[in-house]
């Protein structure tokens, strides 16, 4: 049984990784950290927790030391405390942006400040099992996954392992989120009348989660356009790219089923009939898995790859517990056997 | 271990049923059946299930011996079949309606037919636990509920079993509902560009779980009126009553928190602040929770009682599930641990 | 040609109130107000109104004198300001609650305080057509309505003009609505994410919209319950009601049938068949149409009366651009045309 | 005044033609036919229309002549009884793919059939004005607009009036769409339990309005993807291509402020403060307009180009009813006046 403790657990990512932490059979959670509910009842803010704990959110300056801390706060504030942070417990897992890139400059370009603390950036293992599975069994920090970088990541992933993409040719990922990416606080365009019934392309290219996947990825010309769509909890990543000439649609399926067989939380989807024949984050709320699916254009090489993942889930909290579960030597799906809902 | 099966495994009901079912730790699934998807994976039906199970649906005639049968059947089908279905299984739990009226003219009146098995009714336990716990330790067959009817007999529990309703007065119970109530089959109504943003009250009076409040609750003055939303899992009974005079408000209080004390799924909501004050069926999808809430008018005893469910789970497939737990001894919980989403 | 000026114009019966006037073909509008939008053109707020009016919001100090003045502001505003305007136009029509009641203890028992101009009371017309439309043609001054309280009394007026309703009975108005009458400023619950899929019961009774419903009908026994689901523009009253001893069907289809005749933007939609057999807000969204339908349960005189409407159009700014038609003798329906869409 | 009929006015396409139609002040309809609706009133299919016309659908074997005939069939008719047809009208308008493509061996690539009338495919003008204005004014026959593929075109028009598109780079278009493009049929999947809360890619390449990309924007390697969201009405194109070696941002603006100057449905949407900075389907239902956008990176040359419409006025019946009034020399706008909402 380990201990562990949530600092910033007010937010969407900080309550669906105490909802998952609290039914975990291994965990004790011990405090949960909010400035702003500070000593209200967590289920008051997430209701779904009523009658599951009686835990109240505690001061972050009275934290105590614990097995595992995670880190759920803001982007830009774990940077400023990973010493004091690490004080207080061996292992440290942080959902935030500070800790996903390798290199300082590179953090400095995309979110256009300096890293306050770029020693620690080597330390950390970028939290995606399905890309750091082996490195995560001996790591003692691992940082978070940007939800759109992990649906692109994961659409692109197949294709990369298996050498099948022409890297001469630029990749644009098409990608489609709901709102609860925008997290608690949103703008004024989060009101529900303003954001109802939207198809809204907000970045045409530019978002910051576009570093996770050219690092990852090892890619260079790759863009990533957002468009927000009328639903809560979800993403789809839609990748158009180029194969390498030769390749056939029966090898891309070698690529995408050996993805499936090595991680038990990816699936191919790639149906002939029926009315689930492709990777849709719909059915996936709640669920860690992440669906994948793709067509070939054999005439020309176009390859739309899709991969499905419920953003608070496998984009954040459901795989900052699979890092946890790897990182203590436990079953890797542990806490996170739920299946999704059909019909929702 | 117990072994089961599930008869009419492709609708919702019957889906939601197996996704529980092939969680549960003291459960088998041997067969499921659909004459329309026969010899098809059922995950291609119900694709939350993707790499949960291998299991197809079989063929109804072809259904071998288990510990326990669930029917899943459209509703007046299990009547004709309950004899052959009883030489299967010494336990079957039927999530129609056939088997919960206890009376045949009664069942005759909502239903318009002769009930083909009268003889059977009374040896069917109506099966929401919250009314029957004790009965169904040791019965062999329960019925299911009909969701409506049971937001609307959870709305008004604590009252009745207080003894704090005005039964001189009439009972008008607003309930609001989504789509999966309509089933896989729908009607030209059911289309997305017709269902969608709706608010639309179908049926003013007699709807058929009507029938259920009526036998349940021992009232008499009762009407449901039904109104469809724009969501799809999720029922809203809004009760509209008198309480006897006197009554209070710390009475009502005492009431509900006596039935969430009682009852491990049912809590009390009635927060003075946050965004979550009241019952919302948002945060229920997958849960077998009832939120309760009430807030009551003393000046003229006007209570208005509200009871919000997922229909699919307490008003279902998670109810038939609970009630199997009691049947069998186990806790009552088992299996139906999961908490619900937020946000969702 | 009338010259009209709109104080409060950003918020959203103000858009929409300019969307109308700006296609009337009477009226110019001159100025549109606004504080926080100072300066910027009105289709940066109201983007359907672009390449429609190069229009910019100008400053609530500098109006000038028009033929009509329209008063969009937040409630509780314009009665610390009516001498002032009264001086700038010869006809005011206020949207706000400030001038919907006749009595000033009435309205400091509603609304908590003391009214600040209690003799222009007398002097407003409740902005009601279909109630007060004699009144309108020589009228200098007319309020707004509360798009709840309209939609209530809407669906009893039949029923009261006829003398069919038993006011011995409770009358219980059960309305659902959209996030659009929560206005541009909201609250913490009106994100998407948590907005977004409710059915949320967030006021049992006490809503201040009560107060026009009984000053209107008449009636004292009466309750407005409000209930949010997951639309932008709508909102559907569903009101309880006993009718009077031998009162039948036929009885309340004249009494229906009468106010269709009568008022040229209500209708009666009671039909057998189709999939729109009872009156929606859903294809209403735009029209100024009111929708009435009901059913009556012969057997003990329970009758329940609908009626659906755009809370923005009809509920608010299609009414005022009503009553102005009327104040100047113009044709009723002028500016108003927009039949609504289906499917939507 | 001239006199129209509707040849399959109980699809969505048909009664929106029918509203905008009543409501134009130059027309008069006759007749509008439905089999499956024979002698129902339009307004029980199209509730919108209650109140707005006596018309009953009648058989289309009793049509009488007209000076203008409205197509608005299912694909793949109107090829079989064009010589019937234009016997009774000297004009013709068709909504349907029959007529869009100008070569007959085109057609039989895309639609897998031989076209039956071929020698008709040349008499045809395809309907988009923003594309064919001038030929329109002495055209006879008119073909009707792929949804997709207008969105397309018009996302693309600008940059291929003003010759910036290098030509030499894949074309990618990724459309979003609501569920009114189903149809009344619609499928399985279009069951609002299904359909609703869906991001679904139910098309990566080969959708057949690709054909009227091609052939109208004269480009070669392009390709549609089709993703589903939860809406009813609009569609988004957003468009990635290439421009030419030294086109920068300025080049863009002016061809698309001349596309919006020589269109009176086009505007151009790229704000740099507010909630609306780019085009959004969102707030076009029932308006005409085009809202067009783009972003391009001047580093790569990469360009973002959006185009919004409601799939059902300029993607449908919007365009025939423009068409019509330049076939008739009246003005291009009359009868599409109407701005669409905000909020909805």
């Amino acid at each position: 049984m380990a201990i562990v403790s949530i600092i910033g657990g007010s937010g969407y990512g900080g309550g669906e990784l105490l909802r998952l932490l609290l039914s975990h059979p291994n965990v004790e959670v011990k405090q949960v950290t909010s400035r702003s509910h500070l000593g209200e009842y967590v289920y008051q803010v997430h209701p779904n927790l009523r009658k599951r704990t009686q835990l109240k959110f505690s001061d972050p300056a009275a934290l105590e030391s614990v097995d595992i801390l995670f880190l759920a706060q803001p982007h830009g504030q774990a940077q400023h405390h990973i010493e004091e942070y690490s004080k207080l417990a061996p292992k440290i897992i942080d959902l935030s942006a500070d800790f996903r890139l390798r290199d300082a400059s590179f953090y400095e370009q995309w979110y256009g400040d300096k890293h306050t603390a770029p020693e620690w950036l080597s330390k950390f293992v970028y939290g995606l099992p399905e890309l750091h599975r082996a490195e995560m069994s001996t790591a003692n920090y691992v940082s978070g996954v940007g939800c759109n970088a992990t649906a692109g990541n994961l659409a692109l992933v197949p294709l990369v392992k298996a050498g099948l993409l022409d890297l001469s040719s630029p990749i644009f990922i098409e990608i489609k989120v709901g709102s609860s990416e925008g997290g608690v606080e949103g703008n004024s365009g989060s009101l529900h009348a303003e954001r109802a019934n939207v198809i809204r392309t907000f970045s045409a290219f530019g978002h910051r989660h576009t570093a996770e996947v050219i690092q990852e990825m090892g890619v260079k010309d790759v863009s990533l356009t957002m468009t927000a769509v009328d639903l809560v909890r979800g993403v789809l990543a839609t990748a158009h790219a180029k194969v390498k000439q030769g390749a056939a649609t029966k090898d891309l399926w070698k690529a995408y089923r050996a993805a499936a067989t090595e991680n038990p939380f990816v699936r191919v989807v790639k149906e002939q009939r029926g009315i689930y024949r492709v990777p849709e984050p719909k059915i996936l709320a709640g669920s860690n898995y992440a669906d994948l699916g793709f067509e070939l254009d054999e005439s020309n090489g176009h390859v739309v790859s899709m991969c499905a993942i419920d953003n608070l889930m496998k984009g954040a909290s459901g795989s900052a517990v699979q890092c946890m579960n790897l990182m203590m030597g436990w079953e890797e799906t542990m806490g996170l056997e739920f299946a999704g809902l059909h019909p929702i």
